[in-house]
């Protein structure tokens, strides 16, 4: 019996989109929901006191980082990562399954598993889906994501279908390795080729997965791919399962997915772009170091759901950015994440109250 | 009629040590007071919500750093630096006196001022008296510097005899560019000569700022030095105005000046320190990056006033650091204000309570 449940609540009546819920060992997820990544056991700039004034109800990390540093047997005996990370929410970390596509230039690939390099210093770490799942029960996450392999785009078919088969193979023994309760998600791969992410939605499904995902997506491809490829899938997966969207993405892209019926998304573009300056807003993504703010007394979010970011005006932000103050990152990624989070909060509203286009049309200056 | 008052409300019957309130137009501060140090018009990797929530009243920004980026002009235009920063407490800037020193590279000297090329682009900015006291008044802040000149450690007799002697010269063209009611403070200079010292108080004493500092200090002087001159320095000092010892220091430092009638301080150490993972503890100042932690689960002050810095143990800090993630060094800058808040706020309270030697015990093992 998985630890992990997803309710359905409603059905937009526009859309395929469903309004449910995620109940897990650590707290309800409120769904559509975004998760911020916390690669390291941190969402980068923020705290969980940050993450929780937000609304966040789960957070993601990363088996293969956490695993090098600092050691998921570390973390166990601190009484697990929700305890490390004093995080009171549910925790999703994903598999490595990611890194071994990412760092492909650090590690070699066979039937048994993933043989790392570290990308730190160069010490070796295996993953199989076996070590995968046990790295992930020592966590103590509340979902933990089936080891797979991940095609990147571009990439020939015979190379998707066979990174396709294998995951279809190991899917079995991430599920055999769950301890009693673990949650594991599938990840359905098969790239841009709708034959193939037929046939792994279809294998996939018809196996005891607590939550199903659609892997494969966010590697290169460009959006006039991606969408198809999401459409196609989703409304494949059970009924009756979250259907989680990995690593994806834009506001567009997100409302898009939501539409085909995902539950759930991760990405970095939030936090990561905060760094870099960029601001997502309902008037589209803007530069926060810009000219054009060095005199705009307003905060660039005035209805922001995070207050603080509301006492920094655009004028003062840019200050920060253009003489090298770290807060500037933070104040952006704050700006950023209470976008993503009043996004999904409107998104789960207009589900209810089948007010899809208006939404819709709101956002629609968001890339 | 300045806009700045301190008044005296208790004294240590055990020392020098002085209880007392500085009203200035954007509050009280209560004295003895620490400032963090807001070089560009921002403490680094905090916001004003948290320095609030630390109960800091007054901070430090730097008149030099400022005019350069993003020039006094525009944070003019924006209402000042308090509604720049949305900063609701006290601010004192420092008048760019120390840079003459710190960037002696990037200026020439003469008697009309200090003519800098910028760190930055290598474009103009001449500092006179009458220009520091200019741009001061329009960021707007509570307290000016007036500009003096600093001489560093170690240097001849001569030399810094010349420069306290610029230095009294430059007063009174400090003091007749002040706007009405703009307040500004005197800085003794003199070095490590006792004689000098003397003069140099009596002389400024004799003229009508609204507070006074000692300058000349935390310039590479060894802590054998800079105690005795701050000894025989603040006594000699008005007993009705605020004395604001600049650029000191570490807690024990700060703990002896205060003995020696000392009301007002700014230091870049907790939180510049925080950067170099050094946290001040009252055992002493401990290295967060260090093995030592790696599997201790409490934080390291459970008593700490800034309470989301007890939600991070000691292990997961040290991870923080180790994996290069921003956000440790804003924990470690949000746990050594505290400490110093906390200082500061026990000064008062030994102060007016008579219980000096108990304070000085607790604090025995600070460096």
């Amino acid at each position: 019996m998985s630890s992990v449940r997803w309710e359905l609540m409603a059905t937009c009546p526009h859309t395929g989109a469903r309004r449910g819920r995620l109940h897990t060992p650590h707290g309800t997820v409120e769904t559509p929901a975004f998760m911020p990544v916390g690669t390291q056991g941190a969402v980068k700039t923020v705290g969980v006191e940050d993450l929780e004034a937000l609304g966040f109800q789960q957070v993601l990390a990363n088996t293969y980082h956490l695993a090098l540093r600092p050691g998921e047997a570390l973390v166990a005996r601190r009484g697990g990562l929700h305890r490390f990370m004093d995080w009171h929410g549910s925790i999703l970390t994903d598999s490595g399954g990611y890194q071994a596509m990412s760092l492909a230039a650090h590690r070699t690939l066979n039937e048994d598993g993933v043989h790392f390099r570290s990308h730190l210093d160069g010490s070796a770490l295996t993953l199989t889906p076996e070590r995968a799942i046990e790295i992930q029960a020592q966590l103590g996450v509340d979902i933990s994501m089936a080891l797979d392999i991940c095609a990147p785009y571009p990439c020939p078919r015979d190379e998707v279908a066979d990174a396709m088969e294998r995951t279809h193979r190991w899917a079995h023994r991430n599920l055999a390795a769950a301890a009693e309760g673990q949650a594991v998600f599938g990840i359905v791969q098969g790239g841009i080729y709708e034959d193939l992410r037929a046939d792994s939605a279809a294998y996939l499904s018809g196996l005891p997965f607590a939550g199903m995902a659609i892997g494969g997506v966010s590697v290169g491809e460009p959006t006039e791919l991606q969408r198809p490829a999401v459409a196609f899938t989703a409304p494949r997966l059970p009924a009756d399962k979250v259907r989680y969207l990995m690593g994806v993405g834009h506001p567009s892209d997100i409302l898009h997915a939501v539409a085909c019926g995902v539950d759930l998304f991760d990405c970095v573009l939030p936090t990561r772009m905060a760094r870099h300056h960029a601001l997502y807003t309902l008037h589209g993504r803007v530069n926060a170091a810009a000219a054009r703010w060095a005199e705009y007394d307003g905060p660039h979010d005035p209805n922001s759901v995070f207050p603080a970011t509301q006492r920094v005006s655009a004028a003062y932000l840019r200050h920060l950015f253009k003489a090298g103050e770290s807060m500037a990152a933070r104040v952006a990624t704050l700006h950023n994440l209470a976008f993503y989070a009043r996004l999904m909060a409107e998104i789960r509203q207009a589900i209810a109250d089948g007010t899809w286009s208006r939404l819709q049309a709101r956002y629609a200056n968001c890339e």
